[in-house]
């Protein structure tokens, strides 16, 4: 019997919103049966368009081209239009490098019958409209991610 | 036999307090045998009063009511009191919405006889109160969190 | 058969960078074969010097001075040096308390063999040099983790 890989997804930046989509991806090209359950700000990456950005606001470890650090300390990298011209720039170097676009990832899971979970209770509380996501996702919450995690070999909180 | 979940909760904002106390919540529900183990910033959960709030300083992600993102752009979320604001309205939201507060879902955890253990090299980093956190809670380090996770069904940290 | 644990540490700044190697040498201390996977920011941990500062943007779970907090709001914690001087005060903190270093916990894990791999994607996506790793590590993809992974008894997304 296959493996099978549980994610929660909470986070909605643009560079934390690869990782479940590259897990999951990965797993179900390497046959796993591959769940996600989006909650909180993960539920940004259902939207038909995601509006996803990058902020390096409290993490430091982002790597920056030096110039850049040494222009704009975090008062800088608080102004106005910043964090629309580090998503600019952090789309750019990732086409730039070969790597796929959240909605290429996102496609390539749903290809792969990654089955995805927006979570009814957040989408109750900030009221999203349910018409916002892309079609193949279902409803649910916590219970029904438990039903799939309780047998899941690898279960991962993003 | 019951399943077993076991949490790491490291995170101590209003936001990001609601996803281990849900899920152990939901869990403790289904019958699992559920422990979190509280670390780091996730100390503040299990404080008597839990000092909470909620910020959006560096989470473009968070939705924000359409007029707001325009008017306050990151500079003037890192304001003097924008934090306490933006936590009264999250709090405001909550309640109208019928989502429970972080002491019910906290209380309802306890009813349900999920284990809560207090990182002790967390408390004496911070020079942090024993008193101050809730009597129900026990104090341990990282192998006391391996004692139950090497056995449990769902792992998450958090 | 002992049991095993997989971690992926994405974090790269100086308090996240904990978590995994704390969870790692205590669980290697317990015998577990340990294997951690360091992808975006954790890269930062890899590095022969790791450049790693703590931040309070967007984290107001983090235990303050009193007064600190009164002098400081957010707006002045964005100010140039500010990351610098928390980081300073956060390294003699750890140090008084005999707390370990970074780099004496990553040694301890090195020690007791715990196998650290760095993400191949994320050093090609943001330009890092390859020698600017410890010559521990080894380099893969997710496919690497996932072999791993699927027959660990716990998995730590970080």
């Amino acid at each position: 019997m296959g493996k099978k890989l549980a994610i929660i997804a909470t986070k909605g930046t643009l560079d934390w919103a690869y990782p479940p989509l590259i897990l999951a991806s990965t797993a179900a090209a390497l046959d796993y049966e591959t769940e996600i359950f989006f909650t909180f700000y993960g539920l940004q990456i259902l939207k038909k368009k995601p509006p996803l950005k990058v902020s390096s606001l409290g993490n430091p470890g982002m790597p920056m081209p030096m110039k850049m650090e040494k222009w704009f300390p975090n008062i800088c990298q608080a102004l106005p239009g910043m964090e629309s011209m580090m998503t600019s720039m952090m789309k750019a170097k990732m086409k730039k490098k070969g790597v796929a676009s959240i909605l290429d990832l996102r496609n390539l899971c749903l290809e792969a019958e990654v089955k995805m979970i927006a979570c009814q209770m957040t989408v109750d509380l900030f009221d999203m409209n349910p018409k916002a996501f892309i079609p193949e996702c279902e409803f649910g919450g916590a219970a029904t991610f438990f039903e799939f995690a309780g047998q899941s070999d690898i279960n991962l909180y993003i």
